[in-house]
């Protein structure tokens, strides 16, 4: 099995957390997407799309973060990252779409950069945009987690799963932007409690072999 | 059963299609967009991220489109709207994730008004950006698609699933802002043909209730 991905991206984060939680072992190929890896043609006869995760796996190669993690849960059931009620996994697939769709697409590398390149817009400028999301799509995390008796040490009840999944990662940028989690208490006090553990730990940008400071 | 939507929201229009291949009744509640009934306390008491669409259904309320169709799709299981293989599921998937994460959110009205109002750009500029977003997407599921076996009358198969339903309103919104349609044929063929079945025709903008010239 082999994950393509790039020590800082968001969603090759997410996969990495996931195989970390089933156990899976699997090599990664680094795809250093500030030298543009990732738009060359060798890369895109893996991912056409041209962006990061792919997967090569059971013979196949999968993209698109969320549909990877779906397939690792589908194939390897335990531990679960779902639960089984549909009604529960509306609400921790919500959960995950609010990050995976509205907040980090739209700060996502090659949107900042076409902010910078095409628009001209400041350092200060990207700073603010970027944190304007977060916080917008925080704001309604924190509602809907502080208010909701499903949500206990994690997003859904007491066992790590794919809200988790998508949550840590964007609190990882949310840091590195300097964002005030003081607002977020209960985002906080979860990823703190996701961080305890070594799935999520190991899967942490810093501790990958293409990790640049 | 109430489908908070909005005529022109991509989003909703997706789980209109999916409520009609379901052959579900709904009545929908019309959150206009423009005028801000997103943002009213009382429609941040049904979804406190303050997008649409938002649907009431079995006692619950749920947000977020695709979290939503996975639900129809799992407590009305025909017609399935996703395939059986945990391989297929995940193509078919990521197929609606490069729509709905890498297309969608970044055109989406908040930021087209964040960088109207906020980055002053002209009604020119925002033109560039949104078919910059589709074409890039569309490039990437046009290659995806026209090169797979598993492609056939749709994105899957022939039958109607979660990737057209992610696809058809991205080329309605292509069409409103005049993305040139040649290159890519094969989304413009599955297009034509979801456009033949009612599912898709009344669920379509022009043919809701609150639909504004």
């Amino acid at each position: 099995m082999k994950l393509y991905g790039y020590f800082r991206s968001s969603a090759a984060f997410r996969v990495r957390i996931a195989l970390n939680l089933k156990g899976l072992a699997y090599e990664q190929a680094a795809i250093h997407l500030r030298r543009n890896d990732q738009a060359q043609p060798e890369y895109r006869r893996v991912n056409p799309q041209g962006l990061v995760p792919a997967i090569e796996i059971d013979g196949l190669t999968l993209i698109q973060s969320l549909a990877i993690i779906e397939y690792l849960d589908e194939t390897h059931p335990e531990p679960a990252l779902l639960p089984s009620a549909p009604a529960d996994r509306a609400r921790v697939r919500s959960l995950a779409e609010i990050v995976a769709c509205d907040i980090h697409p739209i700060n996502n590398l090659r949107v900042l950069r076409y902010l910078t390149h095409s628009f001209g817009r400041s350092e200060s400028d990207i700073g603010a945009w970027y944190n304007h999301w977060i916080d917008g799509g925080f704001q309604a995390l924190e509602g809907l987690l502080g208010s909701d008796p499903r949500t206990g040490l994690f997003c859904h009840g007491d066992q790590p799963g794919l809200a988790d999944i998508a949550l840590v990662p964007q609190v990882v940028n949310a840091e590195r932007y300097r964002l005030i989690m003081s607002p977020y208490p209960t985002i906080a006090r979860i990823f703190a409690e996701c961080m305890k553990l070594p799935a999520f730990e190991t899967a942490h940008p810093d501790n990958q072999p293409d990790h640049e400071p």
